[in-house]
């Protein structure tokens, strides 16, 4: 079900006091081996988070021994007191995996630790009570502790996410945060994948920015780009087995867009989640650029709030890109109804329904081949409070 | 105090039924010489309204002889029909203003009439109202008709925008409308600009790019382009003053910018108006994109409607750009109180006092010399109340 499901990891979710609510806030997750093959890819912020500009580091040489997250704060922007809280979390992380370790299993350093956190920014980390969460999140690593971990990453999100795929003798499993400020290069999030399948860094590194190309860099909820992101691929090959490079892109494409959704489903606030697709683009960039005009467009997503199928505020988006297309051609759809055709008026927009919670747009640019689906929500009177109220 | 104070202008604003509220909804600005110098400034918006592809051709050549503006309907994205619209309301202006002209005055061409539209987009006018309408405009056209033709272009506007200059025996008159949907290039808006200096075409060109550069393309209230906008200066030379290009640049200026506010004043559901100044910039486009990420981030525009000096959403935003800064040395201040030093942590957050509505936002950039101040608006829950339950 989980990030423990593949062979090779344990992990934990403990509670270590960071977060005013007391629910858990520290997961752990460590990979057993025998291989200790990873790949990540960070938010393309120019102002990262401390635990992002280490974990940078970490990753380089494509070997994680283990990860630790926590929620109750981003430890973003908090200076050189900051970067050494997440450089002591990692040091503690492997000298405690070190201490408990089998005979003959080579001790954990710090630079192989990940850390990820999440939640305000600009504040500091009570140090002390991450440390002992720390450790106490060592000392109940557990096989099947992989729903604990995903729980005790959750922020304003109302529920975990969660996903595994199946492979032929070999798995994947995958965790993620993050329910608001959704945007390219990737939403906020942090997702942690496993899988006990045998890979190795090169081929580890581009399944992940395939999959990731298509999936969580093409959910946009609100365009704005945290400052946190992290999605790491942590591979065990416990299983023994060595998939092809496309086998294993297809699982990992599928629990990324499996995470994706549950991710943009359960945004800050939004009363719908609508997709964006684009087709006939000249080149599937020119479709990306498009969908993207379209998911920034705040009239565009008060329209679907108010369930009001206005599709001149999408041509209007669109007019805003540089892609390849013709004004006068344009067709626009809501769920199959052909608004807008040749760029000019269609079908009524009264017979658009938009009381479900799932929205299809359609965008024909008729100007080539290509196509991209763009993940959104509406903008509501729930987004705005929850982040006029509540301090990110 | 309008369109009509300087020399050599006629205007009018009636009732022709375009809008349901029965408000006045047709104004008309008629140049009467002796020049019939103009120049305009049109949305870079691809999907343009009828009346911008009219209108553009019409000030090819630099010369303008009136405007007829409608409110209650965009004429935007409705087929041959509605571009027949456009010409058909150029065509009644000019032949009415002919066979109403004095002995001796050329007849006007319906070349030489601009057209723009404001109101929803999507719907067909009524042509027939619409040019009964502009046929009840000539007959009122009057030397002191400026403010009736400002109250005519309003939609939700709360209030009619003008504003003048005195030049040396020479002036300058306008009037706006716009209340949201105001993003580059140029908000939102219909403006008519009226002088009776004396300017040649290329001397008009210059002073209003000049002008709307630093003013109304600098208003960003939601990031949305428009479809409709139109800057339009003429001049009737009436006063027989030529003043310097500085000296008309300085007056043209100040009346753009005194417009500017008066329509970011008057954004939709607003209820903070919002100065982002970035200073120490290595250019000015640079400043420029710093400020527009900065007021295109919907999590900052809710903090500053929660009243919330968040200064971590600022620095998110500014790390989305590709200008020249190090984050580990960006200052950041609210209301002159330096909330963020050095990409961290400085004074406290709760010395800044968020309850007027004029807000000043402050980013060093530290990485050269200049400065650009960006306009914005916060996002409220009337901006989502309004965009949701009103079409535009």
């Amino acid at each position: 079900m989980t990030v423990t499901t593949p062979l090779g990891f344990r992990a934990a979710g403990v509670t270590a006091g960071l977060k005013p609510s007391g629910k858990p806030d520290i997961a752990l997750v460590v990979n057993d081996g025998p291989t200790f093959t990873a790949a990540a890819v960070f938010t393309e912020n120019r102002c990262k988070a401390h635990p992002v500009l280490w974990s940078e580091q970490v990753c380089k040489d494509g070997q994680v021994r283990a990860v630790v997250l926590n929620s109750g704060g981003a430890n973003c922007y908090t200076g050189p007191e900051g970067f050494q809280t997440t450089h002591a979390s990692a040091e503690l992380v492997a000298e405690k995996l070190s201490a408990t370790a089998a005979a003959g299993v080579e001790p954990t350093g710090a630079i192989d630790v990940a850390v990820c956190s999440t939640g305000l920014i600009g504040d500091q980390l009570d140090r002390p009570r991450l440390l002992a969460g720390i450790a106490d999140a060592v000392a109940q690593l557990d096989l099947a502790g992989g729903t604990a971990a995903a729980t005790a990453i959750m922020t304003t999100d109302t529920h975990s996410k969660e996903s595994t795929y199946a492979g032929a003798g070999w798995s994947i499993g995958g965790m993620a945060k993050g329910a608001g400020m959704l945007a390219p290069s990737l939403a906020t999030m942090l997702v942690v994948i496993t899988t006990d399948a045998v890979l190795d860094p090169v081929g580890a590194d581009l399944a992940l920015r395939a999959a990731t190309g298509v999936t969580f860099d093409r959910l946009d909820s609100d365009g704005c780009m945290s400052t946190n992101d992290t999605v790491l691929l942590l591979a065990s090959g416990a299983s023994g087995v060595t998939p092809s490079h496309e086998e294993f892109t297809t699982g990992l494409t599928q629990v990324c867009h499996d995470l994706g959704q549950q991710l943009i489903g359960d945004a800050e606030g939004a009363d719908h989640d609508i997709a964006i697709e684009v087709v006939n683009a000249a080149n599937v960039q020119d479709a990306v650029d498009v969908g993207r005009a379209i998911a920034r467009n705040n009239l565009f997503k008060c329209a679907v709030f108010g369930k009001d199928a206005n599709w001149g505020r999408i041509l209007a988006a669109v007019g805003t890109t540089q892609v390849a297309f013709d004004p006068t051609t344009l067709d626009v759809a809501f769920n199959g109804v052909w608004v807008c055709r040749n760029g000019g008026i269609g079908e009524s927009r009264d017979l658009v329904d938009l009381t479900q919670r799932k929205v299809n747009v359609t965008v024909d640019l008729k100007a080539g081949a290509e196509t991209a689906t763009i993940w959104t929500n509406d903008l509501t009177h729930a987004y705005v409070h929850e982040n006029s109220a509540y301090s990110t």
